[in-house]
């Protein structure tokens, strides 16, 4: 909780609900949604030709709350807080920034846990598979109803950089800027399966009851943890883990039990408990599978080249030496498919040992190119 | 099933098991046990002066059938079959081969399915947490038992040459050869998280019944597969996912649901849900803390160094260079410990796409370095 807001903080905010229920949004599983909500945030304000205006792409456990307070009680700012304010790379002073929570998320955009308008009940296993397309699709009508017919930049880390990339490709007129933090063009088959073993682990949950666990008054709890435990351990280095827990022993000796001994364990069960609080497990299953579908090169005979050749932005790309959920190697995939189409981009290796979690971290090289690029985009 | 026995293999094998009651074995968490019974399979003869026996150290679900078949209408021949028979790196032609089921095992070994003859139950949760060091223990008992009063060699891949390096170190005079394949020191935070991950996905299976499963007529069938699930993706290596499986998909299409898509997660299934019908989950949580516990440079000052002062064995150390588990940088720690005291040690890091599992895969040049060491060995 801090005691005064820094300078460099959009403050106190609040978020806001729209409904879309004029035309049914198509969906790429061939379903439709006849009526939806997204919440979401904004940070800055739209100038008076709407020509600075940044969408935010949010990550698999994000949501809209990407900066800034709700209340001076709250402990934590939100999720980009190191990247987003008065001066920071997503200067808002300067641009107006937009993130939803995504459809299908659980923290007020229509989702899982919302109410199926068919049935009266929530939509559970239900609620259609979405993919990053359908993102793009739902977050263009969000553009439309705030009068955003170009977006200045779409930004985002990891998953929210798929969105990013996949805007380039689906509304080529309507960014002049991508930033790319991160990510991948597609899931290798590691990442797929580690999806597949936190997906299963909420699937087999006897507490999971088909995805319809809201009206059994209970939640998978022990399949949700298993699921952010795993993740956990995807998103930080090897050299990260070691520098923070190393073998340290919580109680100074070995208990020969099954009980907390390793300092490193005390932390993942702690991480994977905290998420059943604040998350959903039938939004964790949709946003893993929207993680392993996306390829955009696919419907171009496997060529990310060929996807891209129509984008028009400029693109920043950026990853981490220690990332090894989306390696360097995968954001050179890109760059170079970029390039085959002379198209302008910058790219960033950025030296961490924060694995895939850098960035959300407060790295010095990162921020100083994230600033510099967005300083330069008109 | 073979139709003819190939002339290289060991042809058929029974197990044969010993029991040891007259003195407890005295274990590193304090307690003992008054008795226990050890499975184990030979292959090869003993010779006159009892100066060509090898003892081979089993991985963490591995068991003694390491080579061989039981009868003619056996699928699959031991685990080891590729490095084990005549004219093999370990050649059955001139070595007596000796290959126990771990101490805590649940192939025939006393473990946490044997009965407990306190009280006539299985062991269950009251079986004490074994550690390498104690493994150790028991082998050199099972030698005393053979007449083996000092190995030509003892040999263990992965949690197997953590063992080999113990046995250097307790019983220095007791082995001419020590052979340390894909394994490392002590497991880094990484590895412990792994672990830990599938330590808790069994011990919050409803089935597991804190441990007391057998009393039930159940098994944490859920939480054991997801353990497995996980730990085949850290046997592998990310090349090799990408070789076997790729993105492909089990229908060639997306389905939009939770089912098996991809090709990855088919294999992940099935990996899991065969492994349940042939392990015991309290002895896949014993096996992972032995693996934690490990850690022979820590009664030295955290020094490797000092804990391998007084080795007398020759070394050989071999890793590979897809393995992410145990890297070949783990390999090289225990090499240069060793080089520090001007022990004689050999190392090769073999070229293999093949992860972890290498160790277990006939690839030429690990067979080609293994085969020439052992073929020196006096």
């Amino acid at each position: 909780m801090p005691d005064i807001l820094p300078p460099d903080c959009v403050g106190l905010v609040t978020a806001k609900t729209s409904k879309f229920d004029k035309t049914p949004l198509s969906l790429d599983c061939g379903r439709s949604l006849s009526s939806y909500e997204l919440v979401y945030e904004t940070y800055g304000t739209l100038n008076k030709d709407h020509s600075n205006a940044i969408l935010i792409c949010h990550a698999l456990s994000s949501d809209h709350h990407a900066a800034g307070y709700y209340s001076m009680q709250d402990k934590k700012p939100g999720w980009w807080e190191s990247c987003i304010g008065p001066g920071k790379p997503i200067d808002t002073n300067r641009f107006f920034v937009v993130c939803p929570n995504n459809l299908g998320g659980c923290k007020g955009s229509t989702g899982p846990n919302s109410t199926n308008p068919d049935t009266n009940k929530p939509y559970g296993p239900d609620f259609p598979i979405i993919t990053v397309r359908d993102w793009v699709k739902s977050q263009a009508r969000l553009a439309d109803m705030l009068g955003i017919s170009q977006w200045l930049a779409v930004i985002g880390g990891s998953l929210g950089g798929m969105q990013a990339l996949q805007w380039a490709i689906d509304y080529p007129k309507h960014l002049r800027n991508c930033v790319i933090i991160a990510a991948a063009p597609k899931l290798t088959a590691q990442n797929i399966a580690f999806n597949e073993v936190a997906r299963q682990a909420i699937l087999t949950d006897p507490d999971f009851h088909d995805g319809h666990y809201y009206q059994y008054n209970t939640v998978p709890k022990q399949g949700l943890m298993l699921a952010r435990m795993l993740g956990h351990i995807t998103y930080l280095s090897e050299a990260s883990m070691r520098d923070k827990f190393g073998r340290e022993l919580r109680e100074g000796k070995l208990n020969f039990g099954f009980d907390v001994e390793f300092q490193v364990e005390s932390y993942l069960r702690y991480q994977g408990r905290s998420f059943v609080d604040r998350f959903d497990a039938n939004t964790y299953l949709l946003m893993t599978k929207a993680l392993d579908y996306f390829d955009p090169a696919k419907e171009h005979d496997n060529s990310l080249s060929k996807a891209l050749t129509n984008v028009m932005a400029k693109f920043l790309v950026i990853s981490f030496t220690s990332d090894w959920r989306f390696s360097s190697a995968r954001s050179r995939e890109m760059v170079k498919a970029l390039l085959d189409n002379k198209k302008d981009v910058s790219y960033t290796e950025v030296t961490s040992h924060d694995g895939h979690d850098a960035f959300l971290m407060p790295i010095p090289h990162f921020i100083q190119v994230f600033k510099a690029y967005m300083q330069n985009t008109e």
